[in-house]
């Protein structure tokens, strides 16, 4: 074919330091101009060095290491034949586990996740299963999808032998590693309180969720047969919902249920929707204690508006079939007729966590009830420095057990692992965690949420037509996408940086 | 505010017998095309009249009858005061239940639906819940949402008092009534054969494909644990799937499950996935019995290409924990290891089904075993004429037991009920219920689908990279939406028709 013949293209018309309409320049503009130009040129050059020298020698706390690694990795061609590689096992599958598993370089660590769960979940929108606000289905993300280059066994660990350097599981399976990161997390704990395990529900696992729903739809359906019968007692027995616990995952439940209650109960079971009564009850004298005080106060009067019956200062003695036995601080003592009791009171450390404990022992420096005491670097004390490291709720290393605080260890960790200094590891004297607190947030019900991104300021973020309640889980949901941030402020402003790591 | 000037309207030129330009006429084609003409419009006319007749006195086995129904309500003014409304009782919450009381009319008829299930759900994709392919919860629709003029309560129903017209449910519940529909279906049988109850897995109902999903999956990570843990003889036995029943539920399951192994397992699983072992086990001599015999010997060949052992003429004679023992009509016998037993063999009556054909007992004719017998009208043998009503899979009328039939015997009553014509439900001599076969199709993997249209006829239709598997599966999901009739032909366009009430 014909080649297209093609315009000629016109010359620019010369420039004309002062062409006709145009006010002449004034030399001392001019100067200014030309002075902020060279300023410029060398503050890019200048930054520019800068930030060279900043990305070669990046922080292991820091969160742009991608930037700096891809370029070691290019400049050193990092990478090691199979039989090289140092075995990597890492016990867990959640937040901890999962974030220092992404951070691992394939080429360098012959990685092994063993997990009884095969599959990671997004812990914050867990409550909101317990109503159907979210398919358990869509906060679950396989393992075997989610790191395809990491050997995955669907098992428990047991046992560990530090001296041999080996972990021993369910089905048999004994893992010889050289370095062994335990992020088993933490389990719901009873305190010993008798009749908990056998009546209560707990609320930390995706199949807690399921059940929790499929116990109150079961409660629902029965009371509402029961009033077809004229037995109103019962009606009012199987809509009491008692919450024990006043932690973030007691007061959201009750602000989900609530809003179940006003939205979708009032509408297919109009006859006993009125019926339902929610109860929360705690032992300490507020609620959300880690959070300042004014938002304690705060839940607690929403949740109240939400006739939610809440009761502090309030230990339970004992649970059985039918009752909640409770102790006021007073000393008085009452009874209370339950259809389900939600158990969200506390959580403690799983056998294997406490085993290994035992088994390094008191005088080796494994003092702690709540797990796995770590030093600064995450390095478990008591053991050989660089083999053990624990993170997340299994370790106690002076941070909170949240998942904001186990996704940080982790990606810490990773980078330790894979910044190619392979003494840092070792080292005593290795770049420390530092914890980058990004704020907490609770969902109250009804479209309101408890925020606090900085001690003391607490930030109420009311309902409104356009956001509606949805707008908090769209912070988890789609936070890429939020189309939110002009009309609500600051308060979803801030919310996109944690949306992701938030406890 | 001032009227719009309007332009006035040009008057149409007269009009000409022979415009310049065209061709001028011929007196026979205008003589034809007036008589053409008159043909016509006498046509619609008499069309018009037989239309009318027709929708006037339409056929209560015609599904054209909303037109015919919303015309008699606006001549007659049908409805009734609360006090005067018929009880009628429903007892069950499938295909042939929902279909009746969605023909029922609220105005004239006080219904009340009783099942221990609270939602219908969508039989033909149980199976793909079964693999994941379709999520559990889109094949369900409660109750509550799809007939929300209906009371609805969650109780099985256990007994009847057919003198005082009285049914009694669990939870103390009695419910008079004026008319009853039995129409509680069938549940899955083990033949007495003993370890079936205890070991197999049953599927019939949507905990059923859920329950199978889980342990399927369960199954898989225990034989990766196993593979790791070098127990190859465990890994082989672990992922033996034997399902019993050479049916269509057997077989759309032992589809899916090849479907699964070869879409899914491969990649996810690579190491294991040869060694899993679909075994199909069925006491006749063919499978899809109730096809023509070409479609089973088609459909064997088709399961066999996809690695699925069939074992036909085989008996189960035992369960136990680890293995089934089959008995070969030939006398031989065998013991079969397996990792889940899906038991599709048969159905049989439920408890209630059972306790009221011993109430009516085989003096007063109800004397068959697999349910209870009604007449041409589908009223129970050896009841009032008009009161008790039975259809779906717990009747024995000489059709099939499929969804099929149960949702045209339900439409069928739910005319009957509401054609106004109260006298013809008691009329030894109503108009009985005429059954349009609309064929029969089976997923069998691989997309491809055994369908049997006309009886002798067996369409096989192929893949292909358009209509994928997923062809078969659009049928069912979005049938207002298929867009590949064009392509995939006879087939499938006959599949619309029948593509929501398949059984």
């Amino acid at each position: 074919p014909h080649p297209r013949g093609r315009p000629a293209r016109p010359l620019r018309p010369a420039a004309s330091p002062s062409s006709p309409g145009r006010p002449p320049r004034r030399p001392v503009a001019a100067m200014f101009r030309r002075a902020l130009k060279r300023t410029a040129k060398f503050g890019v050059l200048g930054g520019g060095i800068v930030g060279g020298v900043k990305v070669a020698h990046m922080s292991i706390n820091d969160d742009l290491d991608d930037i700096s690694y891809a370029f070691k990795r290019r400049m050193y061609g990092l990478s090691k034949k199979a039989g090289e590689k140092k075995k990597v096992v890492v016990l867990g599958s959640g937040w901890g586990a999962l974030s220092f598993v992404r951070k691992l370089d394939p080429s360098l660590y012959q990685v092994t996740v063993v997990s009884p769960r095969p599959f990671f979940f997004y812990t914050p929108l867990l409550v909101g299963s317990t109503t159907g606000v979210v398919s358990p289905g869509a906060i679950i993300e396989p393992i075997r999808d989610n790191v395809p280059e990491c050997d995955f066994l669907r098992v428990a660990c047991r046992d560990v032998d530090l001296e041999k350097r080996r972990v021993f599981c369910d089905g048999e399976i004994e893992l010889d590693y050289d370095h062994l990161l335990v992020a088993v997390g933490a389990q719901p704990s009873t305190f010993g309180i008798p009749g908990v395990q056998e009546y209560g529900r707990f609320l930390k696992e995706v199949e807690h969720g399921r059940a929790i729903r499929k116990e109150m739809l079961d409660l629902i359906e029965r009371a509402d047969v029961a009033y077809a019968a004229g037995k109103m007692d019962q009606v009012k027995k199987l809509l009491n919902i008692v919450v024990v616990g006043g932690g973030p995952t007691g007061v959201e439940f009750c602000g989900e249920v609530s809003d179940f209650i006003h939205q979708d109960l009032t509408i297919r079971y109009p006859k006993i929707a009125e019926h339902f009564k929610v109860t929360l009850v705690e032992a300490l004298p507020g609620l959300l204690t880690m959070f300042h005080k004014s938002v304690g106060q705060y839940v607690q009067d929403h949740l109240a508006n939400q006739r939610v019956d809440i009761k502090l200062n309030a230990m339970v003695k004992q649970v059985d079939k039918e009752q909640v036995h409770l102790k006021m601080k007073s000393g008085e003592v009452s009874n209370m007729d339950y259809g389900i009791l939600v158990w969200v009171a506390g959580v403690g450390m799983r056998p294997f966590t406490k085993a290994m404990c035992d088994k390094i022992g008191k005088e080796n420096g494994q003092t702690d009830r709540r797990g796995l005491l770590v030093d600064e670097c995450l390095r478990v004390k008591g053991t050989k420095a660089g083999e053990v490291f624990a993170i997340g709720d299994c370790a106690v290393s002076g941070k909170p057990p949240t998942a904001q605080v186990a996704y940080q260890q982790g990606k810490y960790l990773g980078r330790l692992f894979r910044m190619g200094k392979q003494h840092e590891i070792t080292d005593p004297g290795a770049e420390a965690f530092k914890y980058n607190h990004q704020g907490s947030m609770a969902y109250i019900g009804q479209g309101e949420a408890a925020a606090e991104l900085d001690p003391n300021a607490m930030i109420k973020l009311g309902r409104s037509s356009i956001t509606d309640h949805m707008w908090w889980r769209s912070l988890y949901g789609e936070a890429d996408q939020l189309r939110v941030m002009g009309f609500a402020g600051f308060a979803i402003w801030r919310s996109v940086y944690f949306s992701k790591l938030f406890s």
